[in-house]
């Protein structure tokens, strides 16, 4: 009898977690589970911030897939996915083809420019361990190159991160750690270097409760950021960014470093592949299929849900990621042993922690707003939860955080 | 009644030397001595090429002037000379002026790039700590940069070092253990990574022992770099350097990284000071003052001496500098206690050894010929050497060279 070939595209949060819950759910004899990566290994998105900003190394932020999963059940590809052949059942990769039964797509997100000239040429985006560790080498490199310079140029030392949303702020936070050691690294005069924070919505980190974004902006605002609110980039430059605060009050910001950490879109390859999408982004059923597709999952940052409560798309995150892959898991399980009913997601929100730097933090956790070490001392076990959920407690012995103040 | 003002300008090899020496020669009554430098700390210019790789930190290579100089006679200021008016006996610095009695010029050399085109905007030179982090961090960018781009551009990860001189053999040396290092850290292929060295001279290292440069050739052949000799660089360019072998073999090489190691000359202040000068180094009497000048002594990379053996000029050096320095001190000394009679110099060559990276190095000391980890001791121990000429044992425990194999 010819077992049916489940291919999982994707390795990050939503894909993984489904990998490792299917490779427990069915047996070796049930099905032939192929996961396709990129990179052979997996990174933890939520912690690219700290690599960008050069507080903790990108091995740190990253493991061996295979470390994880269970070759006896799960083939690993390293390849990339081009495109997706719903009718024929293919994805085809950058080198092959694979076919498959049952798909999932958990590809997830990119940054999302909005069609702001020069961004794509002249910012860089907290996307993966390439760009991330690309950001720490540039800055350093600017601050290696103003002293070497006869007539000093200030605005190599300026940082201009481009949105106050979750990346945003914890990129911040990590940069105010950050400067002061590069500053001493480079013999650089503190008071020269600018950070300066442009978001074009009237407030910093929407949806969070005002007293925690109040905290979060006055204790940023202490390591030298400076927010520039309801101020939009309207052109990134070789120079800088140019912005926008009303229609005419336009103004030129030169910097040596922009990041743009302000916009996620799903993957390309979702409307490459004829999915309807808002955005890069598939709104999917409730057991997590591609509406017309009964045999497509779609996961993370390419899924879209809405939150009924609000009427609003949840927020791209780790934690339901890493959700729809324990039901995505189940599903397929279901699916495998002939079960005609799928189970339909619900989130379960466990908190929000936002983090401001090594030992500080904003966030609610059990329906509790705390800050500071607190909030900091429950976002690092967030982070562990994310190694334990998909690679037990070895994995967290490994690569957590237990830098606890 | 009036003491005498002697200004020392550059605490490198020969500066140093002399303030440190003249501190122990004469009383804090005898002499008003005032040291001049452009940084707060002297940097070990022997070292400057494992900064620039990054096998050393240039915290490593650098220590602070105020821990060697005896404060109750020496005056330290932190500021650049910018002219020195012998006829008012006066130096112009960036702020403000300085009077002086005697003059010890001691500033140092500068890249020479003979006029080729392009090198001075499109090639770094391993010339100070400025540029040594500078060079590495441009080089660690490079390798950032590469996995970061869809179209791989594999002439990133090219390094021409232009000369294979001294400087230019101690960095490929060093690179030469670097590179895989930066092979794992940003996940490049070592296979792409492309070392070249480019020397218009007919030779590697002249003026050393054929039997040893043969060794330094394969050995660092054997780490990767390839020597293209007898190859003049004709250009600098935005992607690399343009080369020509003969009249009509003119080929382009590209590279992320270019160093030009291949020249020095003495500091352009002496030329604008109207010393006269071949490439800025004044060809000094035996007591080393500067022909026609009865109160200023020029020594280190802007002095020039003629070895009459071989009727030709001692190369600059750290090893020449300091001894000159020390004849300085007692000819300064000598003239402070009214003695009229100054001491020539005549330069003891205690060996020369150019070091193949971390645990490899050829040389001549004692009159004998050694290569490999007997060298490389005998490298650290001469680097050792030159911290204990200017602070003694407490410099050394704290800077020196322990890592034997």
């Amino acid at each position: 009898m010819r077992k049916p070939k489940i291919v999982i595209l994707g390795a990050g949060y939503g894909g993984l977690m489904t990998a490792t819950r299917l490779q427990k759910a069915v047996g070796a004899n049930e099905a032939e589970i192929t996961l396709v990566n990129k990179n052979e290994y997996h990174y933890e998105t939520t912690w690219l911030h700290e690599a960008s900003a050069g507080t903790l190394h990108h091995d740190r932020v990253r493991y061996d897939i295979s470390k994880v999963i269970d070759r006896n059940k799960v083939e690993f590809i390293q390849g990339t996915a081009v495109e997706i052949k719903t009718e024929e059942k293919k994805v085809l990769l950058e080198k092959g083809e694979l076919e498959y039964d049952y798909l999932v797509v958990a590809l997830g997100g990119e940054s999302e420019t909005f069609g702001i000239k020069g961004l794509k040429e002249y910012a860089y985006s907290i996307s993966n361990i390439n760009s991330a560790r690309q950001i720490r080498e540039h800055i350093e490199y600017q601050f290696a190159t103003y002293n070497t310079e006869k007539e000093k140029d200030d605005t190599r030392l300026t940082i201009v991160v481009g949105g106050a949303g979750f990346t945003g702020i914890e990129f911040l936070g990590e940069l105010g750690n950050r400067i002061p050691e590069l500053c001493k690294e480079y013999d650089v005069d503190f008071e020269k270097v600018k950070i300066i924070c442009v978001e074009a919505a009237p407030m910093v980190l929407p949806g969070f409760d005002p007293e925690l974004v109040e905290y979060a902006v006055a204790h940023l605002e202490k390591k030298g950021v400076q927010f520039r609110i309801g101020t939009a980039i309207k052109e990134g430059t070789p120079e800088g960014i140019i912005v926008a605060k009303g229609e005419n009050d336009v103004e030129e910001i030169k910097a040596g470093t922009v990041i743009w950490a302000a916009g996620i879109r799903g993957n390309a390859i979702i409307e490459k592949s004829g999915f309807e999408a808002m955005r890069g982004r598939v709104k999917v059923e409730a057991d997590l299929r591609a509406p017309g597709h009964d045999n497509v999952f779609i996961v993370g940052d390419s899924s879209l849900m809405i939150n009924e409560e609000i009427n609003r798309p949840y927020p791209p995150t780790a934690q339901i990621a890493m959700q729809q892959g324990e039901v995505v898991a189940r599903n397929l399980a279901a699916l495998i042993h002939n079960k005609s009913e799928l189970e339909s997601f619900t989130y379960d929100n466990k908190g929000t922690v936002c983090s401001l730097g090594e030992h500080d933090a904003i966030g609610v956790a059990f329906g509790k707003k705390m800050v500071g070490t607190k909030a900091s001392f429950m976002k690092k076990m967030i982070d562990n939860r994310a190694l334990y959920m998909i690679g037990g407690a070895s994995l967290v012995a490994k690569k957590g955080k237990f830098n606890v103040l």
